[in-house]
């Protein structure tokens, strides 16, 4: 993995963790990304929900992102938009180079993080492909807690915001859950479609909800607040799809079959049955030999060396041993 | 974060995983460590059991670290057993400078990293901390499958060997079960604390389970074995503690005190009850006026403005408002 | 177990399932109770919200009622509520002999039986103690979907409305999402505390989402949505707190304890140190010899034999004893 | 429900709980069966793993039985087993008649009863079709700390030994943690499936490890350990298969067709498209006032009513029809 950290404008600074490539990795070079973009009432950029909510989406096999934007009473809310903005627009134009899917690039924000990520799936032309929304400022009467004059974004929301995960707390004492209904309610009449989960207990700014996160603070974990993460994952693999994979996952069934005569029972069980020897025999002499002095074949099935040695048998040869193997078990 | 590699041994190397420090994270600087053993048949290291192991115990507060030891047919397996010491040698030398507690270095291994492992925890001086098995070899009799001549393992458990936490599945065809079940025994026969999960269904080799790391293949995914990382990490968790963090999660029933007149009840709510203003007024004359004025209290309660705020009311004085307070309730 | 069905109207039936009390289970007589709604329009009450949600509350401790309220076309809606009303008094009244705790009541309801339960919960006067609605029906302006006229229940939420658990889908094609979020925003309003899961993906009438209330359809099945009925669970023992028990669960640091010499050691470790043996037989002379002979015994530890057995040593005599067996481990 | 019991010998009982059939539940009359033996070291029958253990399978879809076999000083094993023989016997004999699969008859028993079942799953010429193990005596070698002689079955085991499940927990102080080992390891020899879970905490005798089986201890609950009757179920259902369903779940991507023009769309959206409302007028003179006046068609798709509705379109029309709203969407 390399982790490097970029200006993208005079007042924002992206730190990007890009994973290695491997010929044994399929999906290294088309990976989905996440930017982070860390809360703190755009009063300052939390630690809390910076390097740790990278990481988490990093293990799920996203490339991620954490945005450093304008904050503070010098920072008007234009000039964090601006940063934003710029932040998505950097993942987008070195996609490619960092082996990120460019149709798939998400954005996570909480707090006046998520006010900021709103922002972007509502005001802007370059829409992230998804938002992942953690106890979210949306509304502008929110403004004068931060000290900062900043937009409505539900009022904002058209039939172009991307689909959108928000979790929160009922409990929030510093931010009013009408900021989260308030944008679901917008998602509704606008047929964005969202997943919420709005957790009954728990502080404001639970980010991962986990002792790691919660410097020190017991009231900073909750177990059941916690599942928001994984959650937030599967959503996000309902939208973009998971990495591809061919076939089907193993069965109990397989197993099953892997316990007659066949050309699926591993060669170590298969050549302790006398019958069995004899039909492999019978179709491919002088095989069962070569197969009992390679230690690593007896795992394998006879389908499965078939497959990978090259020349093994022909296809009919195959299908007539299947037939023979099989009947044994009559 | 930092991500940097070191030779440890003139054939390993050691490619390290460092969280960033910070002012928020009151546990930045006691991570416990994982080091991954990677598998391959002592032919190759895997990059499917490398970078994303390290990668998911990272996001779960872990600083990580990949090893990759002398594999092939010219390394026996001392060369290979004694890269696997110089790793852990070196991240115990190196830990209170990489913000390690040096009694919590943890080796998680598969396959034939995980022979190395349970090497490590057997005939090794400088034990692990814990082990963390993935469908292990174990036992001397695989040796040749691997073209190596290896230690049986169970055979050298002793009570000095570390708490494990092992996960295989019963179907996997290349390394038997009883690799696992010679080495719980042996592990059960002195008193090592254990907790072990074998799943019915599942290929050799499945890593994570999940397909960010099948290269492709379904059968290299698997819902059910894919919960044994959060299952090793509650281990890990239940054997060296968690993050320490002071106080208790957040209850219902502090909601319950927030809805009706007291010192929890938010200011937002306590101040539109004209009774309760008129109560707080009695013992601290003029101060409803201020915090009316500043928007950022309104979502606290008295108790905790009064926490934060030096000479806001002395301690009797708080409790003879608590008192009054509580007595609206009737 | 035992199972009736009582007429609580001339159109309504209420059956029961009463689970059996032990001596061996502390809390079997004072069990939350669960009284389910099914849902169908106003115009049936679906078996698929019947029973199989009623056994998935009894299976978590609950005593559980299904209601078939009446429906069709020559019900109105009042009907309907007095019926509902009807059954909450009966369980109510029949609380204590049924082994319930007559405050831990709560209402579950699925479509139209989420409008009768949120009915329930806000124009009632015997409210329920909680409220579990599943993609609820609650605006007036969907009467006529069901060729009904109905309340708006969210109008008539007020601080009284009890705490609410809500689970829906944004896919939900027959029933609007924002009958779900007009519910919850009015919960907001009036502060009454409330968990909810919007899943983006599913189709009405989902029941438990499991194979076993899908009626042969899988579009009535999702893994995801499924989770719903632990987490509503879980929402119900925050509100009602669980069976009570005391003392902790066990801890990895108790195994701990066992593992070396002392009070906790159990007596099948202890016997086989000879000095341990001897510091035993120096305090409770010829005590061991007896215990070697107990077979029952040799699971135990010298704490838990002495706490069970009168007269074994008195206090003086154990806290002597331990201090010389940990004096042992050096 | 039914619930009812029934002598199966002189000295056994079996309570049958048997669901209720149901026109809306295709499954209601193939229903796995589960036969609940508790423990109580062949001394009592624990109601902890008794009733509650019923209802547990019974949440999940299976018809339940507890039996409760012949136990104390003046019962042989022998009678036991006779006892646990006729139980099993008088299930399959009844299948048909109580909505049971024949061919789906699992055990599950705890302690002195998963001896019981390992004996059934072994000795017996009535085989259980899986077996759900808990923390289970299986060595001969206890049965004087029970005052029993008793069979030794991992040396009963055989390749037509049923799947099993087990559980137990490495700290049981009572049952030595082998007794799982010996019977696993019996199981590989034999090439039978198993799937295993051993928790590193918890005593012996935890029945479902939640409050509501503890009888008011803390140290008989534990989070972890809980988790082993959904992972059984689970087993359970990749063993036997779940209930049949047709068709897929629903995914996003069919959400993403219904927010577009086409047979997808909900007629609510579709007929608020003036385009497309033109569209289905040309195809199907006068349908659009129809469908507006019929309210609870709103939710659904022109493929849905279509396919409800005999005699709406022909499949020519249809697909037409399709084709041309698709043009819509550019």
């Amino acid at each position: 993995m390399k982790v490097f950290t970029e200006a993208v404008t005079a007042s924002a600074t992206l730190t990007a963790y890009i994973q290695d490539r491997s010929d044994e990795l399929s999906n290294a070079t088309v990976r989905p990304a996440m930017l982070v973009l860390p809360g703190g009432g755009y009063a300052f950029c939390s630690d809390r929900e910076a390097e740790p909510i990278a990481l988490a989406y990093l293990a799920e096999g996203f490339n991620a992102f954490v945005l450093r934007y304008a904050v503070g009473p010098d920072a008007p809310w234009e000039q964090s938009f601006a940063d934003g903005r710029a932040g998505l627009a950097w993942v987008r134009e070195h996609a490619v180079e960092l082996d990120i899917d460019p149709t798939k690039v998400a954005v996570v924000g909480f707090s006046a993080g998520g006010h900021l990520a709103t922002s972007l799936g509502t005001a802007s032309d370059d829409r992230p492909d998804a938002l992942v929304l953690g106890y979210p400022v949306t509304l502008a009467e929110f403004g004068p807690v931060m000290g900062k004059e900043v937009p409505d974004t539900p009022a904002a929301v058209t039939k172009d915001t991307p689909p959108t995960f928000l979790f929160s707390t009922y409990a929030d004492a510093l931010v009013p859950i009408r900021n989260s209904l308030a944008f679901l309610t917008a998602l509704a009449e606008h047929e964005v479609p969202f997943e919420s989960h709005i957790y009954v207990v728990g502080a404001h700014g639970l980010s991962l909800a986990k002792p790691l996160t919660a410097n020190g603070q017991g009231a900073m974990t909750d177990d059941v607040v916690a599942q928001w993460l994984p959650d937030s994952v599967r959503f996000l693999h309902r939208v973009f799809g998971d990495f591809a994979v061919d076939g089907p996952a193993a069965t109990f069934q397989d197993l099953t079959a892997r316990r007659q005569p066949g050309l699926d029972m591993p060669l170590r069980n298969l050549l302790e049955d006398a019958r069995a020897v004899a039909v492999v025999e019978a179709h491919l002499p002088g095989v069962t030999t070569g197969l009992r002095q390679n230690p690593i074949a007896l795992g394998f099935s006879l389908r499965e060396v078939a497959k990978h040695t090259p020349d093994f048998a022909d296809p009919e040869t195959l299908a007539a041993l299947e037939a023979d193997l099989v009947a044994l078990n009559g």
